[in-house]
């Protein structure tokens, strides 16, 4: 069965990048990728919509957001934690996992960051060194207003950290405009390859934090990073064919143009809304985001059947709900990274199939049909 | 120019595996990713020695150092690390990242390491939690002799942790039969993929040190590995494309066997070391491993220059010596991973044609008849 990847990461790889994986490795300490690392991490910046350079790691994306809670904090340190989702979440899990407890901003599943809740947690606790948030919160398919958040953060002696594991690539993002102090990300979602790498921004503001951080790191100290930046290299072997297949996703990146991009991915969720309220599905989040789209699932059909027929019998990997309380009641449908009309012409029609198969009444056709006409504009 | 890379790491990927990279990427919560994350368990516990689960993480080397650091260790804990070269310093140095002030028994570079020294510093540190060591300084290119190591720190409380980063699947380590509680690799050495994938095993005592660790750790968690190890996946997205291209190659190594892999190193390793003595030069190290050969470069030849002629002008990528000390002193010839007669062949050939260039008189050919006589028994 010929199979499609639908999930919010690991997303398609272009066969373009995919063919530079398995080329013959070539050493890190050489001229040779010293040139590759340059390109990369001009592209990146491009990407990440910053000044600064990005900082590479061989790391899943969870390792790069435990470097911003120990790069940027001391023992004792307060920090402010906007939690939409199971990502949110795991800000606060890494900061407790240090011996820090974090001020929580807590909203319920579906909903955004609620921005005067932040500024209100800000101004009670002035001492705060940062305040961890979610571009696009992947567990429940929100969006988080960072643009306001990075007006209020800025004004204060704070950091912005922003998750955009699942975000970057997809929803707009202005890091600099935006007064954003460090982003993180991960390889295997809006930048096309597969898992392996994980990036971190960091601002000028957030390289003071650095410097006075006493949290204990080695592996991934960002000093040690930023150091053999200027080498054109990474302290410690880096994951070489993933930084050569990067190389040429970033190419393609380049070429659509990063606004772009942001369209597409807003047409792609717009389609992916249209097709399934056209046969009776509602969106889970009040504010959806462009990356993945939570829908709740029909009364009395498990969401967790609806995601093994799709992928079992018709080859469509969309994503369940994530967590036991989710699990059921929503499906996830992503478009993101390398997608374009078609890839939610197939999930939608292979939803109406297996809701049709499971026993749910719709008009086949009918998401499909609401699909195109917002391609056709 | 054709490329040839004999470096201690990155080392060249078989095409069987390397094809293998740039397939459509399938999710890591499918059961098609269990399997071959199974297949990827059951062949590194074959290519460790030992019964026990190999931990995985998306990582560099240095990443899995650390997490041995952080999941065996608490503030306030005493170690010994025996340091050989620049790997066995790492040890100490993320320790004391960690705020841990090791007790370090140091050799001279070239030398490998002193087990009498080791079982004082025991009987002196009775409270030692650990014994940090390497089996193959890259750096040096020594051996050193963990089945003795294992013997003397089994009778006491502390575990025994192996960097088998270089060595593993070069060098003869029968974990489990030798009692080393914990070895640490990487993909890009002996398991012949890229880099970016790091691997940890633990042993039963190992895990009673775990429970009551108390070192901060979040991605690199081994208690979070270990559960979901059952379930066939990795906690934190894995780096799939590489676990891919290891499920090949363990099926290499598999079909070659793990002690006929040792024995062609061994025999490798001594046809190098027979042509560099045929051209005059001398060993580095008084006990030679079997990944990487380390030689003493002519007197009035930068080891550098060697390095970058039979890299620039032949494509024969050996390494220099590492760190500064040792920059110009040493070149260091691998051969280590997916190797074999013939590129020891290349790189004798391309070094008596550098050094002949460079102004050292040698007779033309013979390092590779040395060689060639090994090869013949």
């Amino acid at each position: 069965m010929k199979k499609y990847l639908l999930t919010p990461g690991p997303t398609p790889v272009p066969p373009e990048a995919a063919s530079k994986e398995g080329l013959p490795i070539i050493h890190h300490r050489t001229s040779a990728f010293g040139k590759i690392f340059e390109e990369v991490s001009e592209g990146l910046k491009y990407v990440f919509q910053m000044k600064n350079n990005v900082l590479i790691f061989a790391s899943s994306g969870t390792g790069v957001m435990e470097s911003a809670i120990t790069n940027l904090l001391s023992p004792g340190d307060k920090l402010i934690v906007s939690e939409t989702g199971k990502f949110g979440e795991r800000w606060w899990k890494i900061a407790k996992a240090y011996g820090l407890d974090a001020v929580v901003v807590k909203e319920e599943a579906g909903a955004p960051a609620d921005i005067g809740k932040i500024k209100k947690a800000l101004a009670e606790n002035p001492q705060a060194k940062a305040v961890y948030t979610t571009l696009t919160e992947t567990s429940t398919g929100v969006v988080n207003d960072i643009k306001s958040l990075g007006e209020i953060v800025s004004k204060t002696g704070a950091a912005l950290v922003v998750d955009a594991i699942s975000g970057l690539g997809a929803q707009e993002l202005r890091s600099d405009d935006w007064k954003v102090d460090v982003v993180v990300t991960g390889s295997q979602k809006g930048l096309m390859i597969p898992p392996g790498l994980g990036f971190a921004s960091v601002s000028e503001k957030a390289w003071k934090l650095v410097e006075q951080a006493k949290l204990p790191k080695f592996y991934f100290s960002w000093q040690a990073a930023k150091k053999s930046i200027a080498t054109k290299e990474t302290p410690y072997t880096p994951a070489i064919s993933l930084i050569v297949a990067l190389a040429e996703s970033l190419k393609i990146i380049r070429a659509e143009g990063v606004e772009n991009i942001w369209k597409r991915h807003q047409q792609l969720a717009d389609a992916t809304r249209a097709g399934v309220a056209a046969i009776g599905l509602k969106l889970f989040s009040s504010a959806p985001c462009n990356a993945v789209t939570a829908v709740h699932v029909p009364q009395g059909i498990a969401g967790s059947a609806i995601y093994k027929k799709m992928r079992d019998e018709f080859g469509v990997n969309i994503a369940a709900g994530q967590g036991e309380d989710l699990k059921d009641k929503i499906i996830r449908i992503a478009h993101l990274g390398y997608m374009e009309r078609f890839d939610i012409i197939i999930a939608l029609s292979a939803l109406e199939m297996a809701l049709t198969q499971l026993g749910y009444k719709l008009e086949p056709g009918a998401a499909v049909a609401a699909a195109e006409k917002i391609f056709l504009g």
